[in-house]
C-alpha cells in the first residue's frame, strides 16, 4: 500500500528551527524525519525510521557476508563487568548510571566491550571455536557534554558495534582487514565518502586502529593527508624529530649562556630582544629557536588537579586534544584526564615558577623542572627537542633568559609527548610528503584492542597444545544513527533533501495536482500499480492543497524521483522529475511503470 | 547462506540452569536462545534474535493493517512530561530514574503515553488531523520487585506500545475495536491461545480496558470465567450485592442488641458461640452472617501509612490485590498505593480500637469508625454489606457482640469498595451463571484512555465548529519478549522447544550424521538448494560429534521439522522427522526439496 500524504504522520516546518545548526539537523526537522525529545535525544517518525532501517539493513547485509553473527545485548548492564576494566571510572561523566531499588549500580551502556567478552567466555573454551564475530545493532547512550547537531552528536544513538575473538595476532588482522573491507562497502551503499585515517584507540585501549571518516566542513574531527597517501586523525599524527647527537657531539656545542632580556615575557618580544642584544652570523633567531614552558593542569578521576610543565618550540602552539590522547599514561595516572591552561590558582601553587621566564635550565644548581627537581612538576618536551637541539629559554629569573641550553646536556625531562598542534605542510611521518588539514565527521571506527578485555575478564582459551591462552579482541563501531544524519548533509540543497537510491525513505513521490476526481483516481491507480511490482511510493492525495505547497513538500522530503499527475494527464502524459539534477520528462501514463521500474532499478 | 552448528555461537546445556524455574526460561537457557545480563535483563543470541524478530514482523503486519504508523521513541526521557500527569509518582520504585551531568531528572520509560501525546500535539491541531494510530516496537524499562521467570516478567523488555487518538467517543470507540481484532489475529498468527479479559484500567486511567490473557498455570494473572461467556480479570469482577432495602424495611428490622460472647475473638469461635448463646429459628449461624472489620493500612507515595477499615462478610477473606485497584480513589489519594495488614505499630495509633471485637456499631452515642468517627479511620464496606443487611459483629467492647447490626440504619460508611476475594461458584455481574478461576500471562492490554493525558498535556483539536475539544486516546500495548517466552511455554515438551512455524528461528534442521565426506557433502548440498528455494536451514555439520548429540540438540531447538542426511544416503533416501508429533517418513534425496517446500510451506 503507497503511503498516502493525507493520512501520513507528518508536518513539514516552513520555517528553520531554532535549535539546529547544521542543514541535516535542520532538514530532518523541516522535513519530518525526526524530532527532539530532549537535549541530544531524538524520536524517530515515520519517514526517518524508514531511513534508519534500510541503514540498519544494509549493515546487517554486510556483517553477514564477514561471517559476523547477529545478537543483542541490553542497555541497562550492571556495573561489575565495567568496575573489572576500570571503564566505570574511566568513563567520568560521559556514563549515564543509576541505581535499581535494591540500590544495585548499573550503566546505560556507551559501548559493550564487556559484556561481549563474558558472553564468548561463557560459551567458548577451545581455539577451536575461535574465530568468531558477534555483532549487534542497538541503543546506545552517552551523556556528552554538548550535544550537538542533531544525530550527529547524540545521547541516546543507535550503533552497529562488532567484536572479533581469535586465538593470535593472525586472526585479529584477518578480522580487521574482513571489517575494513565490510565498512568500505557499507559506506559504499550508503553513498557516503569515506577516509580511513589512523586513529589513536582512546579509551578504548589496544593498538592498530583507524577511523573512517566523512569529509565534511562540519565534522568534528580534523584529519590530515599527504600526497602520497599517508592519513591519520591528528591525535594519531607523529611529529618527525630532527637527528639526536650523542653525548660528544653535545658536548662539543658551545655552554649555555644567562643573559638579561629586558621587556621579554613572549615569544615575539623574546626573539626581537635576541637579534638585537644577541644577534647570530647563520640567520636571525625565530621562534623555532625558542622553547616555551607551558604549565599545564591535568583533570583527573574525582576532580583533583595535577600541574605538569610541557616544552615546545616558540613558534608551536600547545593541542590540547593530542595531549590528551598521551597524557594519562605519561603522567601514569589511570584513565583519560582532561588538560587545561593551569589557573592562576593553579599557578600560586608552584611559587618556584617565575612567570614569563620559566625554562627547564639549573638554578642554584637544581633542576627546576621535572618530578626530581626543585619544583617537583612533571615536565616532558615535545619530540622536536630531541637530544641535542639548543634553545633560548627562560632562566628562571625575572627579565633573564638563557641562550643555547642544549637538550640532553643541560637539562632533562620525564618524558616526550606529542603536544603541538599539527600544522598545514609538516611532513607525514611515513616520509610521503607535506600534511594537508581536513575536517570530518566519524562514521566508524575499527580498533584491534588486543587482549586487554580478555585479560581483564579472565577471557582464555586452550590453544593446539593445550595450553590457556588469552583471547585476542577487535571491536568495530558503525554510527547507524549518525550515518542517517550525514548522508542528509551530504545531500541536500538550498529545497531540501535529496536522498541516494539506496536510503531514500519511498522510491518515488507521486504527487496529484489540479482539480478532479480523474487526476486523483489515475494517481492512486499509478501507485498502486508501482506498488505491485515492489516500488515504494508516497503519494500526495491532499485535497485542497496547492500544487505549489506540494511540490515543495516533494523536494523538502527528497525522495529521489518526484511524479507528477496533473494537467497533462488529458494527454495520457505524466511528468518524471529527478529530484537531484531537476531535469524532467515527460512520459506516456500507459508506459509509466516499466519506465519507472527503469528509474529506480536502474 | 545456511546457519552452521560449526560455527553458530551456540553452545546448548545438557543441564537445567539453576537460576529457572519455568519451563520457557530453562528451555530458552538450554537451547541457547537467551542469556541472563543481569537479574530480570536478557541477553538475545543468534537463535533468540531470529524468533524475536518474527514476533515484529507479525506485529508490525497486523498494525498497518489497521493503519498504525510507526515510529521509534526515545527510551531515555525527561521527568517533565511525566510529572505533568503524576506519573513521575505513580509509578514509585518501579520506575528507573536517574540524573544527566547537569543533574537533569530522567527516566527510563516503562510506557509512552506523554510522548505520544506531545507529539500529537506538536504535530495536530484539527479534527480532520484525527483519527491517527502510531505505535512503535521498542525497549521498556520497569524495575519489578520481583523480576521472574525470565523474558515472562524481565526489567528491559520489548513491547509493542500503540496509540490512538480520536476527536470523539466513536473514533475511540472504534480504534478500540480495531485493536482488539488486529491483537486477535496476531495471536492467533503467534499460535497463542488468548482469552480476553475484562480489567481494570489501573495505573493507565481510563474506562473500558480489556486484557489478552494466555491462559497457563504459571500466570500470575488470575481471571474468571463464566458458562455464559463473562470473562474477567479478577480485579474487574464486581459483586453482585444483595438487593437493599428502603428505610421503612430497614426500620421495620428488629432492634440490634449486644450480648455477651466470651471467648469469641475469632470468627469460627464467634458463630460457635452465637449458636449456642443466641440460637435462631431460621437455621444456624453461619459465618457469612458476621461483619469482620479488617484493619488495613495503605502505603502512600512517599512512604507514608494511613489506617482505614474494610467490613466484609466473616466468610471471605481480604483480597488485597482488588482492594488495591479501588482504594487510591475512595480514600481522595493521587497514585496508586499498595495496601497491607496494619501492623501492631499502625494499630497502636488507634487506641479506640478494641483488637477482636471492632465493630461499625456506636459507643457511647458516637460511631467507631468513618471519619467522622470517634476513630476517624476511613470506613469502608464490601458491596455485599447493602443496606438492610443484619449483621453480627463487635460491640467495641471486650467479649462482647452486637446481634441484628443493620447496614445504613445503625451504621453508615464513608465508601463501598470491591474487597474480598472472588471465589469458585460466586456468579457473573452480568448473571451468565457461577464463575470458574483459571490463570493466565497477559499477553496485550487494550485500554480506553479517554482524556486524561490529552487534558493533562493540553492536547486539543478544533472540532467542526471550530470549537476547542480534547483529544481522546486508546493506549494498547503487546510484550513482544514476553510473547517469545509464553509460546515457548506454550509448545515445548520433555525433550526441549517445539516452535510453531511462524516463529521457528529456522525451517528445518538438518542433520548431518555418520562418517564420510559424502555424508557431509550432500547435506551442504541439500541445505544449499533448500535456502536457494527460500527456506531457513541449519545444518549440523559439526564433525566428531556424535548421532546422538545431534539429535538431542536437534530436539532441543526445536525446528518444527528435522530432517537427516545419514545412512540411508547410500539408497538415495533422507529421513523427515516432524518434531511435534516424532513422525518420520523416508523420502528420496532427489525429490526433498520439493517435499520439503510443501512441509514448511503447506
Amino acid at each position: 500500500m503507497p503511503l498516502r500524504m493525507s493520512t501520513l504522520f507528518l508536518r513539514t516546518l516552513r520555517d528553520d528551527p531554532a535549535e539546529a545548526e547544521v542543514a541535516s539537523h535542520r532538514l530532518l526537522l523541516r522535513a519530518g524525519y525526526i524530532r527532539r525529545a530532549a537535549p541530544g535525544i531524538y524520536t524517530w517518525l515515520p519517514l526517518g525510521l524508514r531511513v534508519k532501517t534500510k541503514v540498519e539493513q544494509i549493515v546487517r547485509e554486510e556483517m553477514a557476508r564477514i561471517g559476523g553473527q547477529e545478537v543483542y545485548f541490553p542497555a541497562l548492564l550492571p556495573r561489575e563487568p565495567y568496575e573489572a576494566t576500570g571503564r566505570w571510572e574511566e568513563y567520568g561523566d560521559t556514563l549515564f548510571t543509576l541505581q535499581d531499588r535494591k540500590e544495585a549500580d548499573y550503566l546505560l551502556a556507551p559501548t559493550h566491550e564487556e559484556m561481549f567478552t563474558l558472553l564468548v567466555k561463557e560459551h567458548y573454551t577451545s581455539y577451536k571455536d575461535l574465530p568468531t564475530t558477534l555483532y549487534q545493532i542497538q541503543t546506545k547512550y552517552r551523556d556528552e557534554a554538548r550535544p550537538r547537531a542533531g544525530l550527529l552528536r547524540g545521547r541516546e544513538f543507535v550503533m552497529k558495534d562488532s567484536y572479533s575473538f581469535s586465538v593470535d595476532d593472525a586472526g585479529l588482522d584477518q578480522a580487521y582487514a574482513d571489517h575494513r573491507e565490510a565498512y568500505l562497502r557499507i559506506f559504499e551503499r550508503l553513498s557516503l565518502e569515506v577516509v580511513p585515517v589512523q586513529a589513536q584507540a582512546g579509551a578504548m585501549g589496544g593498538s592498530k586502529s583507524e577511523e573512517f571518516l566523512h569529509p565534511s566542513p562540519i565534522g568534528e574531527d580534523t584529519f590530515v593527508e599527504s600526497d602520497g597517501g599517508f592519513r591519520a586523525n591528528v591525535e594519531a599524527v607523529t611529529t618527525v624529530p630532527p637527528a639526536a647527537l650523542d653525548e660528544a657531539a653535545m658536548a662539543a656545542l658551545p655552554a649555555a649562556e644567562v643573559k638579561d632580556t629586558p621587556d621579554s615575557t613572549t615569544i615575539a618580544t623574546l626573539v626581537e630582544v635576541a637579534n638585537s642584544l644577541a644577534p647570530r652570523t647563520e640567520g636571525e633567531w625565530t621562534a623555532a629557536d625558542t622553547l616555551k614552558c607551558v604549565v599545564l593542569t591535568a583533570v583527573l578521576d574525582g576532580d583533583e588537579r595535577q600541574q605538569f610543565v610541557v616544552a615546545v618550540p616558540g613558534d608551536r602552539d600547545v593541542d590540547l586534544k593530542r595531549l590528551e590522547a598521551s597524557i594519562g599514561e605519561a603522567l601514569g595516572v589511570v584513565g583519560e584526564p582532561t588538560v587545561e591552561q593551569a589557573t592562576e590558582a593553579d599557578l600560586k601553587r608552584h611559587p618556584g615558577l617565575v612567570k614569563g621566564y620559566i625554562g627547564p635550565g639549573e638554578l642554584d644548581g637544581q633542576p627546576v623542572l621535572g618530578t626530581e627537581s626543585a619544583t617537583g612538576l612533571p615536565f616532558f618536551v615535545d619530540p622536536r627537542i630531541a637530544p641535542g637541539t639548543a634553545w633560548i629559554t627562560g632562566a628562571n629569573e625575572p627579565q633573564r633568559h638563557v641562550f643555547g641550553l642544549v637538550a640532553g646536556r643541560d637539562f632533562s625531562w620525564d618524558g616526550v609527548v606529542e603536544a603541538t598542534v599539527v600544522r598545514e605542510g609538516d611532513p607525514a611521518p611515513d616520509g610521503s610528503g607535506p600534511l594537508h588539514a581536513r575536517r570530518g565527521i566519524e562514521m566508524g571506527h575499527i580498533f584491534q584492542l588486543g587482549r586487554k578485555y580478555a585479560q581483564a575478564l579472565d577471557l582464555k582459551v586452550l590453544d593446539e597444545n593445550g595450553k590457556q591462552v588469552v583471547v585476542t579482541m577487535g571491536s568495530y563501531g558503525i554510527g547507524v544513527t549518525r550515518a542517517v544524519a550525514a548522508v542528509a548533509e551530504a545531500y541536500h540543497d538550498d529545497r531540501g533533501l535529496v536522498w541516494p537510491r539506496a536510503l531514500a525513505p519511498v522510491d518515488l513521490h507521486l504527487v496529484a495536482t489540479g482539480k478532479g476526481e480523474e487526476i486523483l483516481a489515475a494517481a492512486a491507480q499509478l501507485a498502486e500499480d508501482l506498488e505491485a511490482r515492489g516500488l515504494s511510493v508516497l503519494l500526495d492525495d491532499r485535497p485542497k492543497v496547492s500544487a505549489g505547497v506540494k511540490f515543495s513538500d516533494a523536494e523538502l522530503i527528497g525522495a529521489p524521483t518526484i511524479v507528477v499527475v496533473g494537467r497533462g494527464l488529458a494527454e495520457g502524459k505524466i511528468e518524471v522529475k529527478d529530484r537531484a539534477t531537476g531535469q524532467a520528462e515527460e512520459i506516456a501514463l500507459n508506459e509509466a511503470v516499466d519506465h519507472l521500474l527503469t528509474v529506480v532499478r536502474g
